[in-house]
């Protein structure tokens, strides 16, 4: 069952592979670039979903469910808009035994044909805000695919907004991005920064681009959620317009926002080491595994006696998975459940039991261990998780901070940018020219100007400008 | 807001078109055949979705996600299913620029990929029984489309096992089908009756297809759900095969099973009138709707005082809707809400508050409308919903049988069918020619045998055989 994973520090690739397919995160699918998500890898991404679909809700948006199938005049609309995906683009041309009309574009993303919907449904003021949020797969065909981070079909959500003004559509696209970025880390556990996109890699049709990008632990980034201010463009290219409180006929503002199944991949190469993944109790779907230890035939009975009453205890506050599978060793099972990523295991052995104790191994990068009196479990359990929870996200934001570096001038980020992963920080003057040249020297990105900074400093890459914060890294 | 909605009685389709887009449970897309569930409808298919995925849990299923895309060459692997669906596809043949080396299916159904997947995971009887479920959208081309009840494109939910032994595989296939009947009855309060289809009538691939079929409120019947058991078709055509316990190589038995968006259309057709929708209690994205009445300016402050404290007390138990809005009368909103089919309707006036009681208005057929005394309101909701849940049943299981004949003869079935709507039974003996002849004759079709019953009479199709009890009628 449990095969060797290659050490993250021999190959950061074969290790995130090693650990998708050994855990049963996913698998590798017949057709080119797609993936299947398995039953452990699903119920990850069920526990960001209904996090973020109450949070949803919560914030006043309602889900919805539009056609996979965009007819491809509507994708010609926004000229931005088709310009960036029309390269990824799946095209149905033959459905019921003929050849269509127009071919049908599978949806890479849903702006148009929402919006399209959208001109019909928004007639007036009070029509306003309209807050949408879809659960889809879309697809955008890939060359270079990843499991989780980069493939051809893939899970998210995108939710898309009309608003009466600009402000009131501002806030909305940076609301939804505090929503992500409070997911990523009170839940996930992954320190994130909140940042601006540059025009380079904005998104296709938006005016501004906000994103999340987190530090993996070969001191990539990935960018793990984005929220988008789409000014006019699509009301104006859909032809959306309200009457307005003085009846005049306005055109909406608009956003739209999504994350995806990509939010597993950081999990993973956020929190995982050489034996495993590490998830944080919030989402794991098991929280505590229970193995009863039986060295002998006379130690069942007593053994799974108390393994019950815990269980019975526990299994109704607590996410529990009791291990009682003959025929393998204790040892076998906790390089199993460590390469699941459980949170905290509990060893309950004979000797314990004379102790009235059992024994709790954290799965958090402490590998603390420690006898727990069973008078204590339950109220031990729930303070060991929590404790876990917050030092996955210390952990993350403290290797985040050792692996940030701030330079001063253009040379200085080329050659921090060179010489080892990690985020360099600087000032800089938006320039798409010199973004490129930066991107062909190093391979680097500008990922984000940093949106809780509003100090601005000389730029290092134009001493007559004053530039804002900005992160510059490779990313997946 | 509230247009006219067309009596059922003068043309019941334009009536199901006329609810479904004046409570805005879905709309027409730009792509023909195709739908867009609006929020109203898709909190629907939540309800749907959670009782049914609990249950599906609880059942020690998992879910999993799988491609979209099927390679054309997979689909033709098993040789009823290919013939079954050939004619429904929809291909990609172009996809990031170029045209594909073999055309991908845009799935209608996914027995051919997660069967090829299975073959993969499943080696020893150690992996059996496997037991996943997938949440997703399908693709079939279809000539003649009507919302939520035959589009293009829809959402249901695919469950897909393996098994050792037939048994096994038999008992999986009816439990799943018990769990369908038990939503629909217990959760939908709509009446279905349980059954095998005939071969005509059979999945593309199964060995046995069982079904639940209701009754809609023009007597025709509506397919709700089926449950197939595919023997060793799958398995053989993928290669799918595991060691037993004797260390020999076998062919798993397996089953699959769904249900649809098609579930909407039920509820819809099931309990709906000429004012609108009927929900039913535990599906109804609001229970209750608290309605203030304020004649004059005075009125507002007291009366929406009592309105908070009632909301407050019952919020957190029940799915409460306060409408507030100005400017509308009560009447408008009372039309309003009875059109969306909240299944309890309270008014609060200030002669009700003199009177230290509200008016109950219930939405199931009853019309009931009473006085309850402030300090009862919790309770009495409690209990009348529970009602209207229990009386909704009731009705369209009354409805059913009023509306279901038996005949002993070929020609009594025959003028049966041909003479008015509804079920007609009949002891039948399984002949696909005859259920042909049938068919041209009526436009009716055999819906199914009776899964729970075991008598057999003299066939009214020949009368030197045994038949078993059918039902014929028109169907959706």
């Amino acid at each position: 069952m449990v095969e060797k994973i290659t050490p993250m520090s021999d190959d950061f690739n074969q290790w995130y592979t090693d650990i998708i397919q050994q855990a049963q995160l996913a698998d590798y699918s017949p057709v080119k670039g797609t993936m299947v998500i398995r039953p452990y890898g699903y119920s990850l991404w069920e526990g960001v979903q209904s996090y973020l679909d109450k949070r949803f809700k919560d914030t006043g948006h309602e889900n919805a469910y539009f056609p996979l199938f965009i007819p491809n005049s509507f994708i010609q609309k926004e000229a931005e808009h088709v310009e960036g995906f029309a390269p990824e683009l799946a095209t149905v041309t033959h459905a019921g035994g003929k050849e269509l009309e127009e071919p049908l574009v599978v949806r890479p993303t849903s702006e148009t044909i929402i919006n399209h919907m959208f001109s019909k449904w928004i007639k007036s003021h009070r029509d306003l805000p309209m807050l949408i949020n879809q659960w889809a797969n879309v697809v955008r065909w890939e060359m270079r695919t990843r499991l989780f981070l980069r493939t051809s079909e893939f899970l998210w959500q995108e939710g898309h907004t009309a608003h009466k003004t600009e402000e009131e559509a501002t806030l909305e696209a940076r609301q939804m991005l505090d929503i992500y970025a409070e997911f990523a880390e009170n839940v996930a556990g992954v320190s994130v920064v909140k940042g601006i996109k540059s025009a380079n890699e904005r998104f296709a049709g938006a005016t501004t681009t906000y994103s999340i990008e987190a530090m993996m632990k070969d001191m990539k980034a990935l960018q793990a959620g984005t929220s988008h201010e789409l000014g006019q463009n699509f009301s104006k290219a859909f032809d959306i317009q309200f009457t307005d409180e003085n009846n005049e006929l306005k055109y909406p503002y608009q956003t739209s926002w999504g994350v995806s199944t990509r939010l597993i991949g950081m999990i993973i190469m956020a929190h995982g080491d050489d034996k495993g993944l590490q998830l944080p109790p919030k989402l794991a779907p098991s929280q505590v595994v229970l193995i009863p230890i039986t060295p002998k035939e006379e130690h069942k009975e007593p053994v799974m006696k108390i393994v019950n009453e815990i269980n019975n205890e526990i299994g109704s506050k607590f996410r529990v998975k009791i291990d009682d599978r003959e025929n393998l060793s204790p040892g076998f099972k906790f390089n199993e459940w460590e390469l699941k990523g459980v949170p905290l295991r509990i060893e309950i052995g004979p000797k314990d039991i004379e102790n009235g104790s059992v024994v709790f191994s954290r799965r958090d990068g402490t590998d603390d261990k420690f006898s727990v009196p069973i008078s204590d479990i339950s109220k031990k359990i729930d303070s060991v998780l929590e404790d876990i929870q917050i030092n996955m996200l210390d952990s993350s934001k403290k290797y985040q901070e050792d692996n940030t570096i701030h330079v001063s001038t253009k040379d200085e980020l080329i050659e921090a940018l060179n010489s080892k992963p990690g985020f360099v920080t600087c000032y800089w003057h938006e320039n798409s020219d010199d973004e490129n040249e930066i991107k062909e020297l190093t391979k680097a990105t500008l990922r984000c100007y940093l949106l809780d900074s509003t100090e601005t400093d000389t730029a290092v890459n134009d001493s007559s400008q004053k530039g804002n914060l900005a992160i510059f890294s490779k990313a997946y």
